[in-house]
């Protein structure tokens, strides 16, 4: 068993998520804004890849004081439980994400961690070992419904999402198409890594609906189940 | 002065024009295909980029002998002038562009392409020479205007978009958005080339419509008029 996975990501309209030096960019607006600070509320958990985390840094904390006075009403921590995929534990021990808020945190990471990283990490952090080389992500997702995680928000980067993908492991995607070219051949896209060739492994969708949504659209999508 | 530039293209849901072999995949349906067709049929002339020619080796004929007709009762040719934007005329001799169905064809390349070159091609279509390196397209759309270019469709690939896009001469987008993830960091998107740096210089649009389609979404963007 695993959590309802859902992928929520902002891109421009010719699919990129930043610069291609992945200096992070305004794509969206407030309602956009609002409505993802709403799903990572009401979601047990977020998880980001390292690349966005040494990227961007976010802390990935709830905004909203009412959003986050309703999780305590209903007896959470303020915040989701803040997951960084990370095979070699390289989050800054000074990250945001587990310096700022309330909360649990969790650094994924696989045997390929050092021992020295991965104890410095957990003075802030859980940390879970899944996998050889990369993060074992069917394992880690298994490891964490038996946390009680039962629904996990993922809000990037693309290598990470691609990863999760690949693995049969998506089952929403969210997508806020902004009004803006970014362009650039080496931009983050919403799915990068090394992609599908065969036709027949493309992850098929279902467009459950679409909202004019400040200057830009969004667009929600549900993985189609494969014959697994 | 410069005909109105239209950019309509494909992508799946994670922003991909096709896989990273750059082999052509079906991202939308029969819908779709009769609406590029009748944008096609309607415009004066439709471009692409070599990238797109030498990958896919497009006819670019109007397919619908309904929307022939159409033509050839306005008095135009069956199909719309077929460009290649090719800036060292590596366009093969035996290309379709250049041998399916009736009407004129244009190889634009820049002072890189060989007299040899030029002078194969120039036996199935109007070689055009503008710009010293890449085809300076600002000077193409100048002379395409010219000789009675009024619409111009544009069908990609990245490259092309890019440089078009960067020059500040597209005017619409259309963007047809399926129900599958590819992924890929060297898939080809909907723009690449070196893309935008700083956040001043993206392309601003306008959404202008949307509508389901087969079974994605497709998305009208208009360019937002820019300060020159």
């Amino acid at each position: 068993m695993r959590p309802f996975v859902h992928v929520n990501v902002a891109m421009s309209a010719d699919g990129k998520l930043s610069t291609r030096e992945r200096r992070q960019v305004k794509i969206s607006g407030s309602s956009d804004f609002s409505r993802v600070d709403r799903i990572k509320a009401e979601s047990d958990a977020v998880m980001v890849g390292i690349g966005t985390v040494l990227a961007d840094d976010p802390s990935l904390t709830v905004k909203s004081p009412a959003l986050v006075a309703e999780r305590r009403e209903r007896g959470n921590d303020e915040n989701p439980v803040r997951i960084v995929v990370d095979s070699r534990a390289r989050t800054p021990t000074d990250a945001a994400i587990l310096h700022k808020g309330k909360g649990e945190r969790i650094i994924a990471c696989s045997l390929q961690a050092e021992t020295e990283k991965k104890d410095a990490l957990s003075k802030y952090a859980t940390v879970i070992v899944a996998g050889e080389k990369e993060v074992d992500l069917s394992l880690l997702l298994s490891r964490l419904y038996d946390m009680g995680i039962r629904t996990l928000m993922v809000e990037g980067g693309g290598t990470l999402i691609w990863a999760l993908f690949r693995a049969g492991l998506v089952d929403k995607l969210t997508c806020y198409v902004g009004n803006m070219v970014i362009g650039g051949v080496r931009a983050p896209t919403l799915t990068d890594g090394e992609g599908f060739i065969d036709e027949t492994n493309f992850i098929r969708l279902s467009l459950f609906g679409f909202e004019r949504m400040d200057s830009g659209i969004l667009l929600t999508w549900m993985v189609e189940r494969q014959g697994t």
